[in-house]
């Protein structure tokens, strides 16, 4: 079921790195780089911080489906809605999958639960900061009037713990937690539910 | 000793990551992971160098002390000067504090002096570079005519190392050489002293 | 030979980074910091990654190389052809270097041929990545109209995969593959050779 998921999460984040690149003038090549960056770079991360091997080393089928991933976001293209919905769900898709992946591997690997939300959040919103600073834009965890970003990765962690708790080792776990990270985002999109922002002394910013 | 200094270095760095997000519209969930990344960010940097456990995945304490800083930097937030020497201070008392935690960490890991000197510089910098890039800012240690930032690290960990063979294992040391960091940057900041910059065609830029 | 390549790789690495502060008001201290990021960034991305000891924190005299190059650089600042020209011919050097000095460290560790060439691309293109969003500029191989930046790494990583398979241990195949890099990147920016773009829905953009 990680297997699975982590497959998924890198397909939908490998194409939102090549429709974030869209219009910008990147060559073919650079979009299949930023791609891969955008789809492994949390991931990467969170194996190096927990210092076990990093997944695509160990198993190169992940970059195989990143770059198809790529590839087929190239060809289809021309036929995508220029608005920026499609890429939003699809980032909250990617959000919602690497969340979860995040989560269970470290949970798996028995940190305890302050970690394993943690590294839910950490991997879910670092791929995106990957693609978005390397576009020189501002990463839309930190944009201002976000829609419940992190939020949405921090209650679909929880949620899968709580879960995994409950349940030990049902894969449905996974899919409960990232139905509560999709729905929660996508929702906030929607009605643009937000958090408070950090006040400034002229008021709210 | 590195033990308080370390966490005093989290506190410091989450309260400036906090700082930095204000009055940019960030909600607080985010303004929670910029603080921790810039808290952590260094210090996960050199742990991932060196090989060596990340601190924050062994002992999650440091989280929990980031988190509070964060918290009660939003809660004092509106009583807090609007400019922006509240912030420079803040991140000189931060520069200080994790170059010595950098500096003393590799020394004790028996590494020659120059990775040591390296390696209080670069944690010390490296957690408000990340800051800032995920802000979309110039990181400070690459500002136009900033005042001693990266020399200010650089020669509190060289009077650390020199502290530490004169006079082995005495706490004392990691305080004289935050010190020198600390003074230095401050002073630069009060007189404006600066490093030359490199040269351009028209003269100095 | 590899030794040899990877110092040169520093060298010409460090002196990018310089040439990319120049006229950028930043002080000869930020300017080392800068040159060592590029120089190193991307063999510690590798080296991390792979989980292998980082190259220069088991011999640093690499950092002695990238300090000597930073230095000579501001040095020779005013001697220099103020317009980009230089800075792109000693940034295809490096790219070309640097590629190779990952595919061939990959390869020895007993990689498969996939993770060899994106090893040789992502060392390749990541120190000038990390240059670049520190200055708070567009990554030169995600700029608009790029000529052949990632493109020559993979070619070139390719070429020395082929060679060191038909003629195994031959220190020319390094040589080989960073000629193919530097010929084809150079190529690209003198006649302005590039892969077509990300269609938006107005056309190429």
């Amino acid at each position: 079921m990680r297997y699975l998921l982590e497959h998924l999460a890198v397909i939908f984040g490998a194409a939102t790195g090549a429709l974030a690149a869209r219009g910008k003038g990147i060559d073919w090549f650079g979009v299949v780089v930023l791609g891969l960056v955008t789809a492994v770079g949390g991931g990467t991360l969170r194996d190096v911080v927990l210092d076990v091997p990093v997944f695509w080393v160990e198993d190169h089928s992940f970059l195989i489906s990143g770059i198809v991933a790529v590839t087929l976001t190239i060809g289809m293209g021309r036929f995508l809605d220029p608005s920026s919905r499609v890429f939003l769900i699809t980032d909250a898709i990617f959000l919602a999958f690497v969340a979860m992946v995040g989560t269970q591997k470290t949970f798996s690997l028995h940190h305890p639960g302050t970690i394993c939300v943690l590294f839910g959040v950490v991997t879910g919103v670092a791929g995106g900061i990957f693609r978005d600073v390397l576009l020189g834009e501002i990463p839309l965890v930190f944009r201002p009037h976000i829609n419940l970003y992190a939020t949405a990765a921090f209650l679909g962690s929880l949620t899968y713990l709580a879960a995994a708790t409950l349940w030990p080792g049902q894969p449905t776990n996974l899919v409960i937690g990232a139905a509560v990270t999709l729905i929660l985002r996508l929702a906030a999109i929607r009605w643009k539910l937000r958090l408070p922002v950090f006040h400034t002394e002229e008021g709210v910013a």
